[in-house]
C-alpha cells in the first residue's frame, strides 16, 4: 500500500486551460496484484498532443472521462508481481500523472540504460518526439539531399530534432520560432537561419530566408506558420502534418488563406502520427542514436521539479516558454 | 484577313465578377503567316480554374494583362500555312474567347472524329475534364474495389465521370451536389446515393448517407462540402484536391472546422492537376472512350449559343446551374 499523488482536473476548461482546471490530491495504491507492476515516476514528460485531451476529458483511456491525465513517463520499479519487471528496473510507458502508479505491464518497456545518455531521453530523443521526428524526415517527406526544408516550432523537441536529422541528411533548414531568444538557439543547433514568427513582417522575412523554393515543410503549429509556408513551396511540394499545436486550445476553424495552394501547385499533406509505423522504430532509435553519439543531434530538456508544478509548467509550455523536451523531475 | 469578335474584360472584378466586367467587342486577324493556322471556334469551354485568372487579369498567357481571356476550345481549321494542318481539319486546344483565333499550332492538337462521338466530347469526357476525373480516381486515390467514395460537386463534369468511373471501379460512391434536382441527376448517373449541401442538415445527412468510414475524397468545391467530409474519413484516409470552385471567386482564408481531423486520422490530401501527368493521358483516353461506349460513363453538356452569351452563361455555371460540360457553342 502506497500514499501516493495524484495531479487530476477538476473542472473541464472554459475556454483555455488555466492552472485552477488542475488540482493535486492523494490516493492510495494497493498492490501490486498478481500480474501488476507497481512503479515510481521519475519524469514526466509534457506534450502538446495532451492538451484536446485536457480540454474535452476524452482519451484512449477511460480514466479521462474522470480528468485524471494519462500521459508519458520515465519509472523504476517499486515492486512487481509480473515475470518481465523486477524492483529496480528502469521502465518507460504511458501512466497517470502520480507519484506511484500500477500497470499490468502492456504498456511499459524495460530501459537498457547507457553511460551518457540519461532515462529521460527515452522520453524526448529516445522517445516518441525523436521517433516522430525521424518518421517525418525520412518516412514521411523523404527528404532528400540538397532540398530546402522549413520547420515550425523549431526549438521545440520535435522541430528541433527534425531540422538536425534534415542537416545530417544534406539538407538545407529554415527553421520558425517565438523570439529572438528561440531563433539563436534554433541557429545553435545547425538550421542554417530561422525566422521569428512573432516579428510583424514574419512572411516577408520567411519569403527572404528560403534560398529558393521550397520543397519540403514539416509542421508543428498550424496556421500561423503553414499560412506563411504556404507561397513558397515548389510546385509538388511536400508537407508533413506533425502537430497543430496552435489549434489545441480551442474549437474555432483553421483558416489558411493561401489554401488554394495546395491545389495550384499540386502540393501533397501527409498527416501522420508516431504509432503508426511501429516497424520503423528500431531504425530511427540507432540513427537517433548514432545522431547523440556523434554529436549531430542534441539532448535537450526544459526541466521543472515537483509533481505539483505539472500543471504550471503545462501551460508555460503552450504558452511558448522553454524549448527541447518539457520534463517534471520528480 | 477575318472581322472576328472577342469576349474581353474590361475591368478587374471588384469584389465577385459580374456580366458588366466584360464586353464584345470586334477584331481584324491577318494572316495565317508562315508556320500559322487560322481556326474558326465551335466550341468554347466554360471552366471554372479559369475565374481566378479573371479575378486578377493574370495566367499563363500574357494577354491576360490586357482583360483577354485564354480558354480551351474545339475549332476548324479555316486555312493554314501549318504542315501538319489543313483547312476543314478539326482541332482542340487552347485559344482566346474570340469567334476566331491565329495559333502557331504548338497549342493545337488534331482530332480523329468518330461516329456517336460529338467534337465537343473533347472538351469534357475525352478531354481535360475526363483526364481529369480518370487521374484522380485511378492515379491520386488509387481507388480500390468496395472502398466508399464522396465526391463534391458530384453534378458537374468532372465529379460526374469520376463518380461513374468510381463505379465501374467497384466502389460505393456518395455525392454531393446542390439541389433535389441535381440529386437526382447524379443518383441517375448511377451513384449510390446524393447528398444536398444546400439542406440545413447537410453534415447530419451526409454522416447518415455513408455506410461507414470514408476511405477516399474526391474535392472540387473547397470548405463547405470538405468540412462535412473530414469527420467521416478513415484512419489514413485519402483525399483528391482537384477544385476549389467555392474558392475562386474570394481572396478570403478558406476555413476548416475540422482540419486538425487531417493530423488525428493521418490522412493524406494531394492536390493535383491535368497537364503533371501527359504519360498517363493514353490510357485515361482509351478508358474514358470505353466507358463510353459500354454505357458506363454518359455525355453531358449544358450548352449555351454564341458567343457573346459566353460571359452570362459563365456567371451561371459559377453560380451552380445546369450539369456535366458546359459550353458554349459557336
Amino acid at each position: 500500500m502506497i500514499e501516493a499523488q495524484r495531479v487530476r482536473m477538476i473542472r473541464k476548461p472554459n475556454g483555455p486551460l488555466q492552472e485552477g482546471d488542475f488540482t493535486i490530491e492523494g490516493l492510495t495504491l494497493e498492490g501490486p496484484g498478481t500480474g501488476e507492476v507497481l512503479t515510481r515516476t521519475r519524469w514526466l514528460s509534457l506534450d502538446p498532443y495532451l492538451s484536446p485531451m485536457m480540454r474535452t476529458w476524452q482519451g484512449p483511456d477511460p480514466c479521462w472521462a474522470l480528468g485524471i491525465i494519462q500521459g508519458r513517463m520515465v519509472a523504476q520499479v517499486e515492486a512487481s508481481a509480473h515475470p518481465s519487471f523486477a524492483a529496480g528496473d528502469w521502465v518507460a510507458g504511458s501512466g497517470h500523472w502520480q507519484s506511484h502508479n500500477l500497470h499490468n505491464g502492456h504498456d511499459l518497456r524495460k530501459l537498457e540504460l547507457e553511460d551518457g545518455i540519461p532515462p529521460s531521453a527515452h522520453l524526448g530523443l529516445l522517445g516518441s518526439s525523436g521517433i516522430t521526428a525521424w518518421l517525418g524526415i525520412h518516412r514521411i517527406l523523404n527528404l532528400r539531399d540538397g532540398e530546402t526544408l522549413t520547420i515550425s516550432s523549431a526549438a521545440g523537441i520535435v522541430g528541433g530534432i527534425a531540422g538536425q536529422l534534415a542537416k545530417a541528411r544534406g539538407a538545407r533548414v529554415v527553421g520558425i520560432a517565438g523570439g529572438a531568444e528561440k531563433c539563436a538557439e534554433v541557429v545553435a543547433l545547425g538550421f542554417d537561419t530561422c525566422v521569428d514568427h512573432r516579428h510583424p513582417d514574419f512572411p516577408e522575412l520567411l519569403a527572404r530566408a528560403v534560398p529558393g523554393p521550397v520543397d519540403a515543410h514539416f509542421e508543428n503549429v498550424g496556421a500561423p506558420s503553414l499560412d506563411a509556408v504556404l507561397p513558397l513551396l515548389r510546385d509538388r511540394g511536400r508537407i508533413a502534418l506533425c502537430g497543430l499545436i496552435a489549434h489545441y486550445l480551442d474549437d474555432q476553424p483553421v483558416a489558411l488563406t493561401n489554401f488554394r495552394k495546395l491545389l495550384t501547385s499540386a502540393i501533397q499533406l501527409q498527416g501522420f502520427r508516431v504509432f503508426d509505423y511501429p516497424q520503423e522504430v528500431p531504425r530511427a532509435l540507432a540513427d537517433l542514436r548514432a545522431g547523440l553519439h556523434d554529436g549531430s543531434i542534441s539532448l535537450r530538456e526544459t526541466v521543472t521539479h515537483g509533481l505539483a508544478n505539472a500543471p504550471a509548467a503545462y501551460l508555460a509550455m503552450l504558452a511558448g516558454q522553454g524549448s527541447g523536451k518539457h520534463l517534471i523531475a520528480l
